[in-house]
């Protein structure tokens, strides 16, 4: 059965043309081609493989991250590839490693916050990958609050140097990745504090190990932090703690281009404006973003693929039982998720296309969209991470048992991506931020002040406090509109709500801190908000393609009516729907799935993943999953010996009766 | 600082005994007393330590795991344990191992389903340990579809034997825990087939291994099925895969308690009814709710006692910054996990009275109970296995960056714990069977048929559709009455809507699968109405101790009131409750939120685990969690070397520019 296509009968039924949908989801026909070449090649290269390394202990594991990472950037530099294309093989070859923090980071932080002239001296060195960095932010004892580092950097005049200490157990670094065992180079957040004052977290480039033989650097204290979540997964990346007793550094390694210290130990703002820094991290969540599409929609791909594969109950007459992906309890589980990878990935189109907006007008000093802008990354950071690690899980509850085994692929794709929930801003932290702004923005309304971009709506807040659907058939649920003015309805709705009741407490604080529960809440309506309103907007585009459009507008209507089925009390309470109406969603939403059925497998397919990236026997793209399962059952490290390293010691005494004399 | 309890200014807060409530939460002194007393016995002894088994490979995690099997078989000899302690003991061990099958498979299976000849011959050497069984039930191609599995035990009149066969790939026996390497025997569910005739899945005791030389009998094949989901976690099990090639056992190895096959070969049914296999489904569904408490207490207590030691944000004028447990957002998660946690273990104690009630009813021949029982049943496994899972993952969270680690234990709580809402029935489809009884009863109404048990509260549902709760202010909440009949008349109506719908349908099984999401919400209220019930109840009975009850009422309205909040839209679609009313029971829940707060702590330390149970730095009794992260670092295996295994090989000649003639 090599070399048969399981799922033939599955793809034949599809009603668009899978390449042209594959166009659609990476964006461009360029983009396509880039990952699609790129892909392969990483699937074809014997170092690159991925197999057993769940079984791997902590070492070898590591060992082999270092090999691969080592390899791949040989590839780079053979192949010429551009930092574009590098990135991608990087990813591609799909094992955390500290090269991800080296370019992802370290390198970012220096073009960012570097002056030009410290840019021209670290930049050729870590693009050469003559050093290698790391992030060292987060610390033993803070996460989410940066102000509350403790990390010092004092300024001696006397020598023209920074004091790099750490004053507590807490203040030790402690997550970054790449510190533990590689980096040789570190970005240090620390307090600066010149002439006894404080003023606050900045940036320094510090070297933590001799180049000649790797060891730390006198005053330098570095490891690993130990074993994390997951087969593999994050147990490739030396996360690392790290303490400084008094370590100096010369003046000129602070990153200046904000701020700077003089000679004499003066703190000076720079001319340039310190929001660019926001511009970075509008950047970094817009990444996270296109990630959450990519990581939800491989657990999709293997869930769909296999729940068409896999059959239980409902045979007739001794015919073949009925495929897992028929029943409606699946569908109703499976295919939101298949839609949410879909709108994820528009929404992170159109995130990007908001990075370059807001850069040019930062260039141009207009910094009037900058607050809206970093109000709604934040949110759809938040949104779309918590979704996606909950989505992985579900696809693996979704595969039975199966899913339970490392080679269905799930186990380490949940493990490695559950962090994304809290680095770069905890997700609860996040939709604070947002729902700050949004009472904010509308605290401002009577003042004048026009709300923009994403909270636009907010203008109207009046009449969509009034806002009665009129929906009457459950197709009329299809009207972009309708879904649009609803979910406008409702969440601010549910934003004035919040306010009216804030407006009670004497101290909004005291008001802010008592409702964070609801400002939550209202918050996430409005994220939802976004990325409906994203999705019906890239449907409102040229979409070219055999029924791609037809088949999206499907997959629209799924995402935005599940959610208003699963917040169904949030649309009620705010009174912008009734009951009916409610329950004619649902009639939609059901009806809509059994659109989605004949095309699911080839809606997996556009995202075309190589079986090597996918890492899961039960989602292999030929389906043939049983006998990969039970071939690959027979590689386990146990297997290797019939009788188990252990079993004369610890059970054949048992079983003799000779326990008593036995040494355990 | 050792020996300093970090922690005892919040012990101090607490307004209720804690001695006390232990004893509640155990469900007696004596519970209490056998489980301090195991606990401490296992939390002391070297053997059971659970140092850095995260980091093992898997070779070495198994060997560790027969070590601790038989350490333990060891002193369940030595001291002369009885059959609770002996299972408390290997409870508290907390290393899935074959024991646990042999014990809580194997052994029950041979009670329940073989005669009294069966038991006088087998149940003497398992009981000694002389032969070490499993349970073979799940197929590689068939898990909840147990009446399709494809094993076949085909009658030899010749020579009055079965001959056990596996006919496709997909009929190899997939899965069962201690199969993989160590048992000896199996119960091997198998299709009897005499004289051509299928008569169903059968049991069948299997005898796989040479006694002497531990080596598989001819015709069997048997291992290993691989790593599963997690550091250590269930990959201490041998999870085993096994498939026979005629493999002939005498006719006498046929489990034949309930139907017999005589040595003519004629297939006949004892006088035993076979309902008495559903009473032992009860049991294993109550043992399954326990765990769920027992799992979901224990990531609480990590989660609870971390968020208070754990400061961010919020200093004032220098001073320390707030405690994370004190933001309502942390609450609004945390505190109704913790209330959940005490609903499970309280609907535990009543599933476990209700075993003993269907248990005596069947030995009277009174078989009326049991649907409803074993509906029942199968929803309070299906919601409580889920929440858990869930609420272990969502715990984690609650942690941080650092819950993310293994020493926090709550990776490997939530890897060991997921299986539970896959296994025994999977828990859509287990809802999916509550739905069709709850059909079924409302159907039946007409008819005469009372419904029964946890259903009753249908035999009013008229009055329960008309249903509109009189709550006016958010203190009116606070009423069990209120609660209640909010929650049946929310139950009811979506059932009844759900029913109304099925009836549209000519063919009533089309409309079963079209709606099938919708009885799964409707089964699930259903079962949210049985916890809300029992917990009510429960507080109705005489609870001693200072301060107790007051607080488990708080802890109750918590639960119901979360519930109610999560699910508004239910409660207003079926028209029971108003606006008004959801967002006063909102507001009600935020003042339960504050009365919990003072008291956080001594409810987790009311679980009376040791901190050998928990097995997490995070979760430390004493709160000294920050030098202990910091301690627990270093014992990772990476940090063994200060350059590590590979650096030279693959790093350096990165570094030094030399990768072209670098050997990778």
């Amino acid at each position: 059965m090599e070399g048969v296509d399981h799922l033939a009968f599955e793809r034949n039924k599809a009603q668009f043309d899978v390449n042209d949908m594959k166009i659609v989801w990476a964006g461009s026909r360029q983009e396509f081609e880039l990952s699609d070449r790129i892909s392969r090649l990483v699937a074809s290269d014997p170092v690159f493989q991925k197999d057993n390394r769940t079984a791997l202990d902590r070492k070898e594991l590591f060992k082999n991250t270092l090999r691969k990472a080592a390899h791949a950037w040989k590839r780079v530099i053979e192949l010429r590839l551009n930092e574009q294309e590098a990135s991608k093989l990087r990813s591609f070859v799909d094992q955390p490693a500290f090269t991800d923090l080296h370019w992802g980071m370290f390198v970012p932080a220096i073009k960012g916050q570097g002056t030009d002239e410290q840019q021209a001296k670290w930049l050729p060195l870590a693009n050469n990958m003559q050093i290698i960095g790391c992030y060292a932010q987060t610390e033993l004892g803070h996460g989410s609050n940066v102000q509350g580092l403790e990390t010092t950097a004092t300024f001696d005049p006397k020598t023209d140097e920074f004091v790099i200490h750490s004053p507590t157990l807490t203040s030790s670094k402690w997550w970054p990745g790449g510190l533990g065992k590689i980096s040789t180079h570190a970005i240090v957040y620390a307090r600066l504090i010149t002439d006894g004052q404080d003023h606050g977290v900045h940036g320094f480039i510090v070297q933590l190990r001799s180049l000649d033989d790797h060891l730390p650097l006198p005053g330098i204290t570095v490891g690993d932090i130990g074993m994390k979540f997951g087969n593999a997964a994050y147990n490739s990346m030396d996360n690392g703690v790290l303490s400084f007793d008094h370590v100096r550094i010369p003046r000129n390694q602070m990153l200046m281009r904000v701020s700077q210290v003089t000679r004499e130990g003066k703190f000076v703002h720079s001319g340039v404006p310190r929001q660019l820094i926001y511009g970075t991290m509008v950047y970094v969540r817009q990444a996270i973003v296109a990630d959450a599409s990519i990581a939800l929609s491989r657990a999709v791909c293997i869930a769909t693929r296999y729940s068409a594969v896999r059959r239980q109950f409902g045979s007739q007459k001794g015919g073949p039982e009925t495929q897992v992906i028929d029943y409606k309890t699946q569908q109703a589980r499976l295919f939101p998720l298949l839609a949410s990878a879909y709108a994820f990935r528009f929404v992170s189109e159109w995130l990007k296309w908001l990075y370059t907006d807001v850069t040019q007008k930062l260039q141009a000093n207009d910094f009037s969209t900058l607050p809206e802008a970093h109000a709604c990354t934040a949110g759809l950071k938040s949104l779309t991470t918590s979704a996606t690690a909950d989505g992985i899980e579900e696809c693996r509850k979704l595969c039975g048992g199966h899913g339970y085994l490392c080679s269905s692929g799930l186990p380490e794709l949940f493990a490695v991506y559950v962090p994304a929930c809290t680095y770069e801003g905890d997700n609860t932290v996040l939709l604070l931020q947002v729902a700050r702004y949004l009472i904010k923005t509308i605290s401002q309304l009577g003042s004048g002040n026009k709300p923009t971009g994403t909270t636009a709506y907010l203008a109207r807040v009046e009449q969509l406090m009034q806002y009665q659907s009129d929906v009457k058939r459950a197709e009329d649920w299809l009207k972009p509109n309708v879904v649009i003015e609803a979910f406008e309805a409702r969440a601010a709705g549910m934003s004035v709500a919040v306010a009216q009741n804030l407006s009670k407490f004497t101290d909004p604080e005291e008001g802010f801190q008592e409702l964070s529960a609801d400002l939550v809440e209202a918050a996430a309506a409005h994220c939802q908000l976004i990325v409906v309103s994203k999705f019906i907007e890239k449907l409102q585009q040229d979409i070219p393609g055999n029924g791609v459009k037809q088949q999206l507008e499907v997959l629209c209507g799924v995402y935005a009516l599940f959610l208003l089925h699963n917040h169904l009390g949030d649309f009620l309470s705010t009174g912008c729907i009734t009951q009916k109406q409610g329950s004619l969603a649902n009639e939609q939403l059901r009806s809509l799935y059994s659109q989605v059925r004949p095309n699911a497998i080839a809606l997996v397919d556009a995202f075309n993943y190589t079986d090597h990236l996918l890492g899961s026997v039960l989602g292999r793209y030929d389906g043939n999953v049983y006998p990969k399962l039970y071939e690959e059952a027979w590689k386990d490290p146990l297997n290797d010996s019939v009788v188990p390293d252990g079993f004369k010691e610890h059970v054949q005494p048992i079983l003799r009766q000779q326990l008593r004399n036995a040494r355990l």
